[in-house]
């Protein structure tokens, strides 16, 4: 996350949000956020949504994720908005919907649905 | 992708393979490829493999893509292979599967299932 | 949706909602609904969803959909209850909450991200 | 699948293929297979696939489902072939094509990845 430049705004249990600022290398041909930008945020905006829930000695991975493109993303920001949906002892399930900031603006661009994996006391594999 | 360091290995009719160098700010904290490179790499040979079906003028847009993450992505590369299911007058459906490049052996780290439309002679929205 | 029972509750723009009520033949091993039926039923009710939206001598098709099991679908019944996040000339793209219901009390059971096509004038294919 | 009327051709370590002969009641409103069908064709298919590696003592569960309809459900019988990509101690992901059978040929009309969950000594929840 660091390399696309990330900034958490928000964590609650079972709750996050996190903002993406425009960074031109992010962008395609188009100058849209590349759909890959937006996979990796939605799922990394899911993935501590879910962590919010977990035990204290516990790592997260994903097992899938699910992701529709149904806008262009453009404009000065995206945001990643996730909530779980179902916290189980190993597995946790999320939706996350990515928002284009354009002029102050949210537009939905992005909608995705994350299963994730809690490890207890692992080596994460 | 050059954000990223991908190399193009091969594009033929229905076919595409892309791999991706190890670099240490694509991994996550346990220094594995993170889960968003992988989708971003399958995001994009599969749309590469599905363009080379598609009408010179045409664009190619993500409607939506699956991952399942099956390994740790680590070693000296990925390498990742997309094949075209259906290529469609409107709608492209592939699978590409992601290896994880570890002393030259391949072993199978995500398999995913994308959806793509071919925009024909318009500005791409 | 004839051969398993499903009640129609609810349409409205951009919005169904579908009952369908508990039968021997439709559960698993275990006495509950089964995953084939809960997904049917998710892809119904977000096929309808969409086509509330779509023009009159439109027909509608399931592109691709995606379904998250997250608790079993036991008691008197199912209901499902779709929104369409977006709907545009050629894609439509909804999400689908699937409940048991037991005693009355509503339990979220399947999450579903669901495409589909809107075929204009067309035979459907 | 017994109400459905499906016949398993074969099962083998990490395989598995289920036929659906043609019925008036699994079509939808233009004569084919309905997706809903199709997709417990699919799963199911994938479940077994998953159970041919698991150990004796375990139930199954669908974590996850995912299906790209590619082509109309129409002809004889639907042939589903289903293919373990990773076996796993919880988590077992396998890959499921549909074939329409018309005239004896089999043509590609669904493409399928489930995520499987496989529950030891349990009373499966």
């Amino acid at each position: 996350m660091e390399l696309i430049g990330a900034e958490l705004v928000a964590v609650d249990a079972g709750y996050c949000e996190i903002r993406l600022p425009f960074r031109e290398d992010l962008t395609q041909q188009h100058g849209f956020f590349h759909a890959g930008v937006v996979g990796t945020l939605a799922d990394n905006t899911a993935g501590y949504a879910g962590y919010s829930l977990m035990q204290e000695n516990a790592s997260v991975l994903t097992v899938e994720f699910k992701l529709n493109l149904l806008a262009p993303g453009k404009g000065e920001a995206l945001v990643a908005k996730a909530n779980v949906l179902k916290s189980g002892r190993t597995l946790t399930v999320c939706r996350c919907d990515v928002y284009a900031v354009s002029e102050g603006q949210e537009k939905l661009c992005a909608a995705a649905q994350v299963t994730l994996i809690q490890l207890e006391n692992t080596s994460d594999q």
